[in-house]
């Protein structure tokens, strides 16, 4: 394995912890070669209960014997002292008062929950794309009141801006700056948590909605593969993607699906004549994170698997590949609209969730912004 | 009911009457005020034999009483000399020779098969679109060798170009011509037939491909919304929408839906300012095909249902609405890319097949072309 | 239309009417040929609201025009005095007190709910099988405090019972009394309702649990195909079959289907030698409900619908026959443990659940104990 | 891991490798610790071609590097000749002569097809039950013309046998023998292999019967749970439990779950009075099989894992667990008509299917039938 880590074991916890996200969190972590955890978060109902107690389990895999009879504490700060780092799957209604507290308390947070995704000063990473927006964190610190040290949020982003991120920044860094891009996608109902969507709503159904959903992917886009725009006086800010405007237009979909939301993409390049479908197959395959080139050990080695075959990715197929890590791409063909076209599919609860917030961690261990 | 048929019955065969379509068929006519069903053709291993015995009934509705012991009878015009006319729920790899045959023996062949769809002196008709193109029938009629009196062959579109070319339609009677047209397909799987696509494919699961429909879309929306051109010698040709060019660009996906097929639509209007997502669903809601106007009783009265519904269309609660015969749309909204997008859902067994062949054989009635 | 209703029209009320069964009540009394909705009763959220303001309708067909705008009452009798009848689709945490309330007040009530089920002097009916328990009311009414003089409960039966009781009752009185009967059922999520079932519970899975249903079926068929004792002084009970002990095993899953129950019976019969399959099949066939002969215009033709192909019945194409309000068998034959083995399905939102009440209402309107 | 396999590694072949039973072949030989891939059979249209091109590849983990380009043989022994065992996933209509063929070339075939399982001189053995069945070879090969020194055929059962009868082997080594067993399935899609069930058939669906499914449960639990007795003569036969006479009835049935046949169980045991259900959970808890014991590579360490939960086992949920070599009981209560009942899940493309197979051999490996 390659990596720069120098081995020493990282405390960490988990808000959230017997929630879905949280759940996954956990999976995740027990298997993880230097974080460890240290500490569980959950509501007052869960405090004090044994983890396999105050949890309803809904994973295939067992609870890590871990974790098992730890005792879960309530969400706040004094019980996360020893940790390192705090990854929250914490529901967005109580996110914001709660990773707010964390971070005051000089503790680094890593939060799949959308509180602080529009935040000017929180950077939105999908480790795959965007880590060098972890250079706000300074102002971000230094902006609180009182400036911290240690303390900070970070965030990724949404399950279904996530796996469309991936390949557009693929594209923009091989071709230069999107002008437009129109996306529907097909979600898995793991999306939605436990207990998430009744069954009467989507067996042999779709629903062409998610609230929200649209204007998530639309916005949290141009955060994502926008770059960092400093003023005269220094201070730092996101630029959504404005030295070369960028239209994104998403339609959501809920389909009878577990896991993998499926999307179909078209895109337009500013350049003139636009790349190939070749070109972009090539352009996608050979694309590589600086999370894994810098050594995370949970980033994919492919960031974007390109199939061949005229019937993939499926969800069912290709959701487990590389522990879900990375996102798969199929079907890359000319758009008599737009330029291209392709669909993308990416392991919602994996890259689309916890697996993104773990990875960007790793990214900011290597950067040393973590004090273990 | 309105309508102005004289009430006197019509002799109508089915071929491939014990095919998916053809049982559509049988359980349509069954009911109707005055076809009347009077042959079935199926392939020579079914002829000779009981409907019932033949066909593996795959219905939800019981085998119609009238047609449970009529006998099967080979796909021969013979059999069928004293139909007015003859509903093709063929497949493909026989259809072309089977229908070829039967407009030869002057019969009136309304096709759900794919195969004369591009033909140039053959309508591409959606009922509630462009019945107008029954205008090239007797054109198709005086190039056959020898010339036809009462032959021709009519066919209606793939089902999933008929769930959108309603609306299309609607907006351009409206608002004059689209530029573009941005299509993503949630396709049922009783589209595939039966068996049809195998359960391990699609349980759990999205296909992102189903073979050849994407270039259906786009080819046949253009021959469906195009207009007649005639040449200075009096010949007649399908335009392909050639005056005001049109893009369109298709996805299309196969999912677990039973029946109904939901696809997001995005448009650019060539008239600028667009319409209102306010005016575009006004003008889809009062759309109202000439099919309805002029009495075809299995016309739906709403022809575009548009849901006010953040949620809906749905399949399985719209897809019955009017027994399938029109057409649900939702969601209108401004588009970030395009003008204007939306959902629309139909009943792909229905309208998106037998329904169509049906309201175009009860128009072809009303304008006189069939003989009783 | 057989039938010996005099013709008028009788006003009738729903409680729990913008739940999942109170919209199946309103769905089959909008069509009704003399029940006339007159009322709705909801929780104090809904009260005063149009109903389908209050409703979220999860129905396939539309809301019925008639209550669209009828306003919602709280579930008070005083709102409901003109009603002759009052169905009950509450929920068991809330039809305990308001079906008290409503039967103190001297109203009929058919009630869906489990509360009052395993009262002594409450009959629990299934349709086609025990309206002879209806003779149990004016001891119910008597017993009253104060006695009452046209108030009371009757309940009908859980939907996995309702489905199996009906063959079991058609079996014992073509050949005598039971003596075991196993069952194993396959339930269809909209049994518990809305939102009822997780998707992600369900999808991809079985459930081999519900909670309290194995109790239930085990229970209440005993009381169904039961006969009423008379003491000594006159005073009647339920027999719980016990002149012939008859004991059920029942084991209840879940599986991802949308509306009809599957289950797998076998039975043993006291009568030695058995029924061969073949008497079993002719006895299943010719069974005719009482509410059927006596003209109930809800009642199905064929109580019990025996199918000759193998592979039947099969909830998705057999769920909608007759409107769901009889069952479908199919493979009987021999079991080695017991005698005889089968399967049947029933509609658990039609017979299972509103279509029982309402027949057992008609039945009451027959039998003189409603006043209109 | 425990083991007494001396390390040394063992060439097998596949036959049917591009079959569904087949590719699950490849994926547990291809990380097995000494069985190595040597040869891949299948139809002569597929014979010459790259493994990888001849397979269509349904599987979720992809194609094992070792043979993506392996060369595809016809199904003839010559092509064998250097494999100690040969594994067979042919489907029934061809297994019986290549078999056969394979046999009398001297080679050990492993097979999951259905043809020799009627053998009276061919071991059916579900590995974690009956391995004792073993002994039978011996007299195969001396019976065989000419006879045999290393060729035999041991077959492994039924998918939806084998579920069951682990429960049941574990119970009558705990209580004695049993003298009845009703059993309820609830089969998943992929047993029947791909194609396959077409998707119409079964999304929001049960089909209640599966063809030859229920004799092959009633007849091969005879088989597998009974002993082999010897004749005066030295002639041994399997007794099909006829020393107890042991009923059986079976009713089965499709839904709509990828993988995992849950199926719901009741039993009577000889001796009175009868096990409590804790009694029960205990000695399916205790276990353990002679494959396992005896070092088995593939054999589980939980032959029977018993839930506490009161909604497992659930084939979604626990069918991964231990590569779904063992099986999961839940809900072991008392039964009002035969003694014990309870439900079991086993993971049919793995313990159902190739990794009894796979077991199988290993056994005959410890047991010296297999010379490497």
């Amino acid at each position: 394995m390659h990596g720069v880590h120098d081995g020493k074991q990282i405390k960490v916890g988990v808000l959230g912890a017997t929630g879905t996200v949280g759940q996954r969190f956990i999976l995740l972590l027990a298997e993880h070669p230097y974080f460890v955890i240290h500490a569980l978060g959950a509501s007052s109902r869960s405090a004090g209960k044994q983890y396999a107690k105050a949890a309803t389990w809904k994973q295939v895999k067992p609870i890590p014997s871990q974790v098992r009879e730890m005792i879960v504490d309530e969400c706040k700060p004094e019980h996360f002292s020893e940790c390192a780092v705090v990854f929250s799957g914490l529901d967005a209604d109580v996110a914001g008062d709660i990773e707010t507290a964390f971070r005051a308390a000089e503790l680094a947070v890593f939060s799949n929950a959308k509180n602080f995704r529009r935040d000017p000063n929180v950077p939105l990473i999908v480790p795959l794309v965007n880590t060098a927006h972890l250079s706000m964190i300074p102002q971000q610190q230094s902006l609180h009141e009182p400036p911290l040290k240690k303390g900070f949020i970070v965030t990724n982003a949404n399950c279904s801006t996530t796996a469309v991120v991936i390949p557009l920044a693929a594209l923009e860094r091989a071709f230069g700056p999107l002008e437009s891009c129109m996306i529907t996608t097909m979600q898995a109902i793991s999306g939605a948590g436990y207990p998430g969507l009744p069954s009467l709503d989507i067996l042999d159904n779709v629903v062409p909605y998610i609230s929200g959903e649209e204007e998530k992917i639309e916005w949290e886009t141009l955060k994502i593969l926008g770059g960092i725009a400093t003023e005269d006086e220094g201070t730092k800010s996101f630029d959504m993607h404005s030295r070369h405007p960028l239209r994104v237009s998403a339609s959501c979909n809920r389909v009878a699906v577990i896991e993998g939301h499926t999307e179909t993409v078209s895109v337009r390049f500013a350049r003139r004549p636009p790349p190939s479908p070749q070109q972009v197959r090539e352009a996608l395959q050979a694309f590589t994170s600086d999370a894994y080139s810098l050594g995370c050990p949970s980033a994919p080695r492919h960031t974007v698997f390109v199939h061949e075959e005229p019937d993939r990715p499926q969800p069912r197929l290709d959701r487990d590949f590389q522990q879900g890590a990375g996102v798969s791409v199929g079907r890359v063909r000319q758009c008599r609209v737009l330029d291209i076209k392709f669909v993308v599919m990416a392991n919602n609860v994996a890259i689309g969730a916890a697996t993104s917030s773990i990875i960007n961690a790793e990214f900011a261990v290597v950067k040393g912004l973590i004090q273990a």
